[in-house]
Parts: structure tokens; C-alpha cells; sequence
């Protein structure tokens, strides 16, 4: 199978691997790169030299193509972004951030540029901006995420409706069978998170992926609205934050009590009471820690299968 | 195409249309059953008597199999399920409420009992109580929803691994496209709500169905959470209850601001300000109120074209 999104990253399949805070160094990305999809660095996590040191280890162990997602909002982008172009690297998500301010520097540097989006409006607005595609994440997805909370099954037609523009559905997609919808919704592929955030190869501590693999439905939830909404797992450090919300407190409040550093406590040091542990609502699917190679052939069997028994489906 | 939901309720196509609150009586549901769908007269906002003359008036317009929605928590919720057997109708849809309460009985009056679940906990409950389907609502729902806020996309595959019965997707399924979709997630058919509240044979307001037809994406949301969740166009009323909550209002005073009527001043008299306009997230993708008729026909014939596409693809 060949698309227009294995076309544009020349990748076999049409699976790109989300590029994820302390999760989704050089070894994700390079394997996931090697079994056919599209490994991303995660730079919002790094500083320009540890990023540095991720492109190059990653070109080490992968001759396949691989990028870089970088969160426009966050520290060291435009050193971020130096670095990669330096590096030579050719693909480059962006998020969290406005799309007018990269991607024509991008582009003129010879990159493929995809921006992830949450709404229709800023669809338009990377579109305009010259992306070469366009992440669309439904409100079921980990980390930070849009204020329409608008889901994949919703997002997808919608966006769908406005761009011809090469499509990525994101948020929720953890199975062969779920990028088998969003491609019947019209994306043209995925992007998944969690499912690589809890794989081998992730750099995640053991312990945040085990309680991933352990989440029931409902254990994540969409918090800290007032300042960005982020999708986590229910523990100690968000009920705290559900505490200062009931005691009516300030974003300058909870910014104060989201501190630092506590997305790495969560996620990279595996201090699942006071960390921040970001995931998706598909960690109810998660059930067990896998290798990348595995995932992706389990991805890809059970798409073609899923593919067949379709084929019994008229009406 | 027959499969396990075309069989149980001897339907043609495997669409269900929700029995909603003020929009879905006797016009609608036979409307729906007579283009090869189920269609269900929602009881949530009838009393006995006008129950029965929907049922009469429903079995008056269509020789095809029909149902009634009946949510459990709800006043008159026995002497509605007393008209209902009294009537003949031998298809129902709980919701809202305790699945132990009333499958049994209503088995042994020989009636297929579906339930609507939110969570794998209540799957479970309504599979032990012995009900003959079940449909899983995702949080793009319009109305009342779960607290867990699992979207359909990943409620479907949650819920397939736990069960073998015969599964409605439901919550954001407003084409043909998104029944291939719900399919391919294991689903055996859907449940649209939106879609049809807005249609022509909808009893409800023209104001109402206008303002659905106008919305964007963002313009639901889910809120009322301390007392029972609720997705609804964000409009005045609205606003109030988010005043309320910021100067933290006790579930008695938000109960006391929502009071009686709310749902039927808006859905109904199409009070677009002080109503409580209940709708899913699938609004932003309804464009224009069309007859039962022509959407059944969208829906099937888009369905059958887009797995002509899917058969394109394999890895």
C-alpha cells in the first residue's frame, strides 16, 4: 500500500510514532523508523545539545527517514530548530504553537513540514502557513490537547470537509483496527502515542509504563483547563490540582503547583504519585509492554485482516 | 448485508436512531423504521398517555419493527414500560439507570432488551442482567453521558474485548463513513442521534434545529458534571451555569438554576437563549436539515462507497 502519507515521509506504512515528552528519544524513534513508520524525536523534553545527540545517535542506528516534533510554545525552539536543520534532518512536526511562525523557514530549508491541530480554525491557519500536512488530535489523546474537546471520530470528517491537505488522525489510535476507521473516516494515516509511550523502547521509566498497561477506562482525564488542558492519569499530583481548582485557585496558582520539571518526575523518573503522568484514553488498551517490531506487526496484521472482514460488509 | 443487529431487530441496514428527549416521537421513529432502520420513541419526555398515543400513532404509520427508549432513573418510568407492554412493543432501549432493574422482566414479556453503557463496568452489569445488545455512548454524545468521557473510538474496542454481544456504536456517528468506521472497530451497527434530531420529521423546533445546523466545532461541551453530565449547545443558559460553578454553587443550587422544563424550552419551543439545547459533538458536521428518507440513503450509499475505497487498501 502506497498514499499520499507514505509518499510524502517515504515510509512503508502509514503510522508515524508521536513525538512525546520523555518518552520518544533516538531508540523509539529509530525503531519504529526501522519497522516501517515514521519515528519522530521528541524535542519539547530536550535541550539543544541532549537533541543534538538524539539526531545523531537516531542517524546511527536507522537508515531509514525519521523527524523531529517540536512543541513552537516551549523553550530552545528556535535553538531546537537549529539544530535540526543543522543536523540535516528533513521532517518536522510542529505543535503547540502558531504554524505562520515556522513553517515557510522550514520549507525554504527544504523540509516537510506537518503541524498538529484540534479545531478547524487552525487547520485553515497551517494550511495557509504552507504545511505539507496536518495532524489532526481528537480530545482523547495524552499530553496537551485542544479546548473544543473535540474527538477523533469528530475531528476527522471535519477537518476532512475543509482541506485536501495529507491527514494524520491522532488520539485513540492503538490498534489495527483503529487506523482501519480513521483511514474509513478519510485520514490518510495515523499518528499514536500511547501505545509507543508504553512500548521497549520508549525511555519512560518502568514504572509510568506499567501504569499505563494497568489503567482501567476513565483512569485519565483532561485537567489544568485553566491553564493548557493536559490528558493525564488520575493520581496524587491531580487530585491536588482538583483541590486548588475547588478552592476556586488562580492560573498563576496552579502554575505555581504544576512547578517544574513534573512531567519528568512522572513520566522519566516513574514518581507516579507526585508526577505529572501524561497518556491518552487508549491506555485502557494498553495491556502489556511491548517491543516496537511487535506493535508494528500486530498494527499491520490486523489492519489487513480488519480490511477482509470489511469486505463481507454491503449494504 | 444482514448481520447480528439486522437479525435481532429484523431491520434492514444496522442504524438505530436514538430515542431522544423532544425530538424523537411517533413522526420520527416511523419515518426512520419505514427507510429500513430502527427508529425509537423516546419515553424520557412523555408521560403515559402521550406515550401510548405515540405508540399507537407510530404502529398507525409503519408495518416495520420500531422501539421505545425508557430511561430508568426518569419519573413514570413504570407505568411508561406498563404502556409499553400493554401496546405490544416488543423492542426496548434502556438507559440512564440500573440494567438489573427491569431486562428480565422485560424478557419474560418477550420483549429485546439493548442498554446504553459508558463504561466497561456497566457492560458488564447489563450483560449479567441479561440484555440482548448493548450500545456504547462515547463522550461526543449529546445529553446525558458517562463520567468517564471515553470517546466512541475508544469505547467500542473496550467494550468488544469484554464482550461477545451484539454492540451499537454510539456518539459522533453522523455518515456512512463513521458507521465503516464504528464497524471496523468491531461494532455490529450504530446509534445516531444528532443526525436525526435535526431532521425534518424531528419534533423538535426549527429554532433548535437551525442553531444545530449552524454550529461549529467547540460549540457543545459537557458540563452540569456534579449533578449529571450533560453535552449541550454553549448559549446563554449555558453561561449562567458556568457563573454559578465559578462562584461554586452546590449541586442544590445548580439543580435549583437548571429546573424543570429546561430541555423542553429549548429543544422543543426552541428557546435558543434560556433552553437547554442538548446535541453531540457531530452538530459540527450537520449542514442542513434534510428528510429521514434522504439520510438513511446518504448514509447507506456513503457507506457502500467508502468500502469500495477501503478495498484499495492493504498493507
Amino acid at each position: 500500500m502506497q498514499n499520499r502519507i507514505t509518499s510524502l515521509f517515504h515510509i512503508q506504512y502509514p503510522i508515524v510514532q508521536g513525538g512525546m515528552i520523555w518518552c520518544s528519544g533516538w531508540k523509539l524513534a529509530s525503531a519504529v523508523s526501522n519497522a516501517g513508520g515514521l519515528g519522530l524525536i521528541g524535542a519539547g523534553s530536550m535541550r539543544p545539545d541532549v537533541l543534538r545527540t538524539h539526531i545523531q545517535q537516531c542517524k546511527a542506528a536507522t537508515n531509514k527517514p525519521f523527524g523531529v516534533n517540536v512543541p513552537l510554545l516551549y523553550a530552545h525552539t528556535e535553538e531546537n530548530i537549529k539544530v535540526i536543520l543543522d543536523e540535516g534532518v528533513k521532517i518536522i512536526f510542529t505543535s503547540a504553537g502558531n504554524p505562520a511562525l515556522w513553517t515557510q523557514k522550514l520549507k525554504d530549508h527544504g523540509c516537510t513540514v506537518a503541524h498538529v491541530i484540534a479545531n478547524a480554525k487552525f487547520a485553515r491557519k497551517a494550511e495557509e502557513a504552507g504545511v505539507d500536512a496536518l495532524v489532526a488530535e481528537g480530545f482523547e489523546a495524552g499530553g496537551h490537547n485542544g479546548r473544543e474537546e473535540t474527538t477523533t471520530l469528530c475531528l476527522i470528517p471535519l477537518i476532512r470537509e475543509i482541506t485536501t491537505l495529507p491527514l494524520l488522525a491522532a488520539g485513540g489510535i492503538a490498534s489495527g483496527k483503529a487506523i482501519l476507521a480513521a483511514l474509513a473516516m478519510g485520514a490518510d494515516g495515523v499518528q499514536i502515542g500511547s501505545l509507543f509511550a508504553a512500548s521497549t523502547e520508549s525511555s519512560a521509566h518502568e514504572f509510568y509504563k506499567q501504569a499505563v498497561v494497568d489503567a482501567p477506562d476513565g483512569a485519565t482525564v483532561l485537567t489544568l483547563k485553566q491553564l493548557n488542558p493536559v490528558r493525564l492519569l488520575r493520581n496524587a499530583f491531580y487530585r491536588q490540582v482538583v483541590q486548588a481548582e475547588e478552592k476556586n485557585a488562580t492560573p498563576e496558582q496552579l502554575k505555581e503547583l504544576l512547578g517544574k520539571g513534573r512531567a519528568r518526575m512522572g513520566i522519566m523518573e516513574g514518581d507516579l504519585e507526585n508526577g505529572e503522568l501524561e497518556i491518552g484514553q487508549a491506555a485502557a488498551l494498553i495491556h502489556q509492554v511491548k517491543p516496537v517490531a511487535q506493535i508494528m506487526n500486530e498494527l499491520v496484521s490486523e489492519f489487513n485482516k480488519s480490511t477482509h472482514i470489511l469486505n463481507n460488509f454491503t449494504f
